[in-house]
This record gives C-alpha cells, sequence and structure tokens, in this order.
C-alpha cells in the first residue's frame, strides 16, 4: 500500500500525518504552526515533524495545504493570508531540498475539495466542486481526481461571485459578493442589525427561523436565494457530477439545504436538476487531500 | 501524421472533413443536414460522405460537433435544438456500427472551444475557457486539452448566468441572464426599443456608440458591464489561463473589448488580473474541433 505525507498549514497550529492511498490517517502530529516567524522556520519546523513520524521515510511524497492561492505551477502561495511572509516564497523548492522527496502545494480548500472527491463524498464522481459554507465561502474544481486550481491559485475563489449587483458594498469583495451576504459571518452581521445584537454564531438564527421568527425567517431564505444563485452560477460554468458542501454553517444543514436545493433548481436548465448536494463526510480532509496532492499530481 | 474525420453538423448544412494531428484540414466536403428527416437519415448521409472522401480510411477516428447540451458518457443529445429526433437517440452507438471505427460527440461550443485550445489561440495554455459572443453566447472548458462537458453536458451553458437578478424576464432563460442582455440578439431588440426599430444587426451599434450617440454609448456600455460580470464568475470558479472569444458579436471587438475587459479587472481580485482575453484565431473551429475530440478522449 502507498503512502503520502500530508501537511495542514493554519495560522495557528499545523498537522502533519502519514495517509494511506486510501485516505487512511496511520499516524499524525500537530504542533503550533510558528506562523509569525517567517516561513523557513515554518518549513524547517514542518521538516522536523516529518522526521518525527515513524514511516515517513515509507512515504512517496509530501503534500501541503496552506490558506490563501496557490500557483501550484510555480510552486508558491500567490497571496499569503495568516501566515507571515509566505507570498512568493519558493515553498515546493525550500522543502524538496530538505526531504529530497517531491512537494506538492495548494491552498486548503482545494486540497479538502480534493479529499472529499477522491475517498470522501464525491468518491467516484468525475467532475465535483467542492464548497465550504463556513465563516466566509470557498471552493473547489476537481476533475477525474485532479484539482483545477487555475492560472493563479484562484480557481475556487467563489466568495466573490456577485449574486445581485445592487446591493451595497461590506469589504475588499464585490459589491454583492456571495461571501458577503450568505456566508456565517455575513448571517451574523445582518442578524445582529436585524434580530438580535447579541448573536454570534448562524445556529441560534437557524433555531428563531425554526420557532417561527418572521425576521429570521426571511434572512435565512435570502441566504438559500444567495446560495442558490451562486451554485446556478458554478453549475452553468463546469455542471459538476456532484456538490460537496462543508464548513461549519453546511453543520445547520437539516435547516436549510432543501430550500436551498429548491431555489437552485429554479435556476438551471431543466436537465441539469439532476445534480446532487452531498455533505462532505471527511473529519480531517485537510491532512488527507494534502497527501492525495501527491497522487493526484505527481506519478508517485 | 494522425488524422481524423470532423463533423460539424448543423441545422442547414453539415461539413466533413480529414484534419491532421495538428488541426489541417486536408479534406473537406459540406452538403445540407436533412435535419428534418431524423436522425437515421441524417447520419446515413454523414456516413456516405465519410466514404467519399479519399483519405477517409486512413483516418483513426470521427468526432462530430452538435448543437445542444451532450451527454458524452451515454453518447447521445439531452436535448437536440433544431436537429430533429435527436434527443436520446444513440448517436455514437449508430455510427460506430456502420463506420467501425470510434466515435465521439461533443456539443458545437464545446467543440469549437477545443479547437482553439488545442490549435487556435489558446494553444499552449491548461486552462482554456472559450466563449462565443454572437446572437446567443455559449462556452466551453478546456483542461489539459481535454473537453469538460459537464455531468449532462450542461457545462459552458453560460447564457443562463444571472448578471443581474433584477432585470425582467425574457425568455425560457433565467430573469436577467447573460444572454439575454448582452448577446447580439439582446443589443438589437433594445436597440430597436430606445434607438431605432429599423436595426438589424449588433453591428450599425457599434457604429452609433462610436459617433457619439448618447443610447447607443449607453447600451454598448451597459453590454460591457454585463459581459463582465460573466467573465467575473466563471473567472472566480476555473480561473482560465486564457479567456477565447469568438462569435459575430466578437468581430467588432475594437468597439468594446477594451472597456469590457476594463469592467473585468474591477470585479476580479488583483492576483486575478493578468488572464488574457484572446480573440478566436480559426476559420472553422467547428470540423477541426470535432476532429479534435479523437485525440481529446481516445487512444487515438
Amino acid at each position: 500500500m502507498k503512502k503520502y505525507l500530508g501537511v495542514d498549514l493554519g495560522g495557528t497550529n499545523v498537522r502533519v500525518a502519514v495517509v494511506s492511498e486510501t485516505g487512511e490517517i496511520l499516524e499524525e502530529i500537530k504542533r503550533p504552526s510558528l506562523a509569525d516567524q517567517g516561513p523557513e522556520i515554518v518549513l524547517d519546523n514542518i521538516a522536523v515533524m516529518i522526521q518525527t513520524l515513524n514511516t515517513s521515510k515509507e512515504c512517496l511524497g509530501v503534500g501541503i495545504g496552506i490558506p490563501g492561492p496557490v500557483d501550484t505551477e510555480r510552486g508558491c502561495v500567490t497571496l499569503a493570508t495568516n501566515i507571515k511572509g509566505f507570498a512568493g516564497f519558493p515553498v515546493i523548492d525550500y522543502l524538496q531540498k530538505k526531504l529530497n522527496m517531491p512537494v506538492y502545494l495548494d491552498n486548503d480548500a482545494n486540497v479538502a475539495g480534493l479529499a472529499e472527491a477522491v475517498v470522501g463524498s464525491g468518491r467516484g464522481k468525475k467532475i465535483v466542486y467542492y464548497v465550504t459554507h463556513s465563516t466566509g465561502i470557498g471552493g473547489a474544481l476537481v476533475v477525474s481526481g485532479k484539482v483545477v486550481s487555475g492560472h493563479n491559485g484562484y480557481a475556487g475563489e467563489i466568495a466573490n461571485i456577485v449574486i445581485d449587483r445592487n446591493r451595497p458594498k461590506v469589504d475588499h469583495l464585490n459589491a454583492g459578493a456571495v461571501e458577503n451576504w450568505a456566508s456565517g459571518t455575513a448571517l451574523v452581521r445582518q442578524a445582529r442589525e436585524l434580530i438580535d445584537p447579541e448573536i454570534t454564531s448562524a445556529y441560534p438564527i437557524f433555531l428563531k427561523a425554526q420557532d417561527g421568527d418572521a425576521k429570521a425567517i426571511k434572512l435565512v431564505s435570502t441566504m438559500c436565494e444567495d446560495m442558490a444563485y451562486m451554485f446556478s452560477a458554478i453549475a452553468h460554468v463546469v455542471e459538476p457530477h456532484v456538490f460537496v458542501i462543508g464548513g461549519g454553517v453546511s453543520q445547520s444543514h437539516e435547516f436549510y439545504f432543501d430550500e436551498m436545493i429548491e431555489k437552485f433548481k429554479g435556476l438551471v436548465h431543466p436537465g441539469m436538476k439532476d445534480v446532487e448536494f452531498r455533505l462532505a463526510s471527511l473529519d480531517e480532509p485537510g491532512v488527507i487531500g494534502a497527501a492525495m496532492l501527491c497522487s493526484s499530481n505527481g506519478d508517485a
């Protein structure tokens, strides 16, 4: 059985695991990522963690998932979000020399999408579009088991898709960008204004809607419609066999998936209505998908 | 040099050509497609045309481009637009038995996109998104020389992408669908209402705008903005290395490309602004792309 190393690098912690070709985690360690200490220290720390694992020498390669868009062709991060000094740093070159094995890099949403496509809910489907519905909104396109990262790593940056160009601008994203109106953060922002300034997460909003609160019902319904416009745009661009949806908000799927999918069906051609919406199924798509970069991209 | 047969099947005419692996047309014939006489007669006619070509026996396969979404996995048309009785007919099975060589099928926009991606303006680029800006609006995604057709053949049906959900519904497409506001047909419809009921094509609208007609300037400008929203949605879903644009309206590119691209840049992340917009370059992408289906999908 082939084995790969998967690295899930976040702003606070980094996980390193030995993963089997079928997506099973065989060994795993987690340590602080030292994200504020610059790329060399962050990567040296990862190299030490790899050497600590018993079976790391049996692995055929290392895959790394990292926040922000990644230029997979040049092997570096285009725009680092919460890891200092990573933008433009030659991550692949640096680690490859240190570890003497192939190194692959992609962003965390793409990596999670790859895991779900290959060994999770999208398994066996040719075109998988993974969507994280969480504090933010992210996505990943996986075709025939390979991530399509985009020219500069921005494929799947669906947060910025405009679902209603007449809404006011909220932040650096487009006016009417879906993340500003349908993400967990956006729901909370709107609920604080409209319903209760003490609300801090999406879950109580769903509960209020279930209890018949008219404002909460309207808010959830508009979120469903906004998400449906986003899914409809994606479907007309790539028509996936399945949408796999993960992320914190999607854990409340019983409160909104039916309405969202119904609205989606109203925004696509009749022949496209059979696209499936499935919940993500992996506990740790980060390390698993990172490891899968080795089999997806390389000859390993 | 490998040779393939390409078939460009339209509602009026059908072209059959022998095409080299580098996209050169070596032999070609054109006849009426007999589109109203049912699939057997249409396909028998194509088979006879193929046998008429001198070098058809040297070809490694046949590719067919056909209007409307195609289920490439089952080898049939999902929804025939202007060819009678084709929906659900097993085109590939029928022709394969008759010709005794591999047969591939895809829709005409996907086929044209494949030609442009492999031997036209997108040559050498990994992710190509082809857009026809014509009486209608269509598209095709080509990744690493292979068409991504979608689950039911609807990938690239970008006509139905909503660029402004607050516009009135025009036809069977979504209210605010880009085709209803930015296609050649949509431009003419709006120009007849706003400017001159005698207008019959997009070109005179561009000329009026150039001459300083305020209404024409506004119309062209809004079209540029609407197209920019569509391109922005596509870019956030797949981030192509290049957009290749063909079709009748794009022949007037000097009147609107600059403004459209400028508006696009205002609707994407700063790191995505270097995506290239190129004009389609092939005279007959239909037969060439159809032939390329053989090398793109098969082992041929």
